[in-house]
C-alpha cells in the first residue's frame, strides 16, 4: 500500500470504489474525496444499479461531501477519480469550485476536455495517478462484457 | 393559459416551478419532462435548500423522468426547462439521450454553449420560448437579494 496522504494513496482508495461498482456489473469507476486530510466522501458508478445517468462517481462524491461538511462549496478539498471527468461530472466540480481534480486514467473520447467543458478557472488538476491500473479495469469490464 | 401541448403550455408549468424555487429563495429556474404527450416529472432548483450544487432543476427532473419510466434512457422526451442548461446538465441530458431541449432565457455566461459542452449529436433544441418571463423571473430574484 502506498504511504498515507499521497495521490497514490488515496487514488488506490478510488480504485477500490471502482472494482465496487465493477462487481455490480457498474462501468468501474470510483472516486473519493479529500478535505482536511480526512476522506469525507467516497463512491462508485451506480447508473445501472439506479437507472440513472447522473449517478457518477463524482456526482455521488460531490452530493455526499457537501452533506459531510454542511456547505455546498468544496474549496478546500481535492476530489480523486479513477478516470477523467466527463462534462457532466466536470459541471459540478466547477459549481462545487473543487480546488484540485486527480484523475487516473484519461478519456480522450468522453472526458471533459475532449467535450469541451471547463472546470473552475481555481481548480487545478493532475493526470496519471495509478492510470495504468485504472485503465486496465475498465478495458477489462468491456472485454468481458463481450 | 395557453393551449394544451404547445411548447408555451409546457414552458408555463416550468414557469411555475420556477417561482417554486424562488418562493424557497433558489434562484427561480423550473423544468417539465414530457413523454407521449404526458408530464412524467417535474423539478426546481434545490441547489440552496440541500446544499448540493447537482440539485438544478434539469438534473432532479432527469432523475425523476428515469423512474417514472424505468429507465435512464430518456429518448423519446422532451425537456422544458426556463434557463438555459449549464455544462453539468447538458452533459446529464447528453448522458439521458433526450430528443429535445426546449428553454426559455438564454444564459450567455454560464449556458453550455458559452461553456463550451454539448447535447448528444441527436438532441434538437428550440429556445426563446416566453423567454422574457422566465427571464425576468430572474432579474427579478437577484434585483430582491441585493
Amino acid at each position: 500500500m502506498e504511504n498515507f496522504g499521497t495521490d497514490e494513496y488515496f487514488m488506490r482508495l478510488a480504485l477500490s470504489e471502482a472494482k465496487s461498482a465493477g462487481e455490480k456489473g457498474e462501468i468501474p469507476v470510483g472516486a473519493v474525496i479529500v478535505g482536511g486530510g480526512r476522506i469525507i466522501a467516497r463512491g462508485h458508478n451506480l447508473t445501472e444499479t439506479l437507472q440513472d445517468v447522473t449517478a457518477h462517481a463524482e456526482m455521488q462524491s460531490i452530493t455526499s461531501a457537501a452533506q459531510c461538511i454542511g456547505g455546498k462549496y468544496l474549496t478546500d478539498c481535492t476530489l480523486y477519480v479513477t478516470l477523467e471527468p466527463c462534462q457532466m461530472c466536470a459541471g459540478a466540480i466547477y459549481w462545487a469550485q473543487i480546488s484540485r481534480v486527480v484523475w487516473g486514467a484519461d478519456d480522450p473520447k468522453r472526458g471533459y476536455r475532449a467535450m469541451g467543458g471547463h472546470l473552475h478557472p481555481k481548480t487545478t488538476t493532475t493526470n496519471g495517478i495509478l492510470a495504468t491500473e485504472c485503465e486496465k479495469l475498465i478495458t477489462d469490464f468491456f472485454k468481458n462484457k463481450r
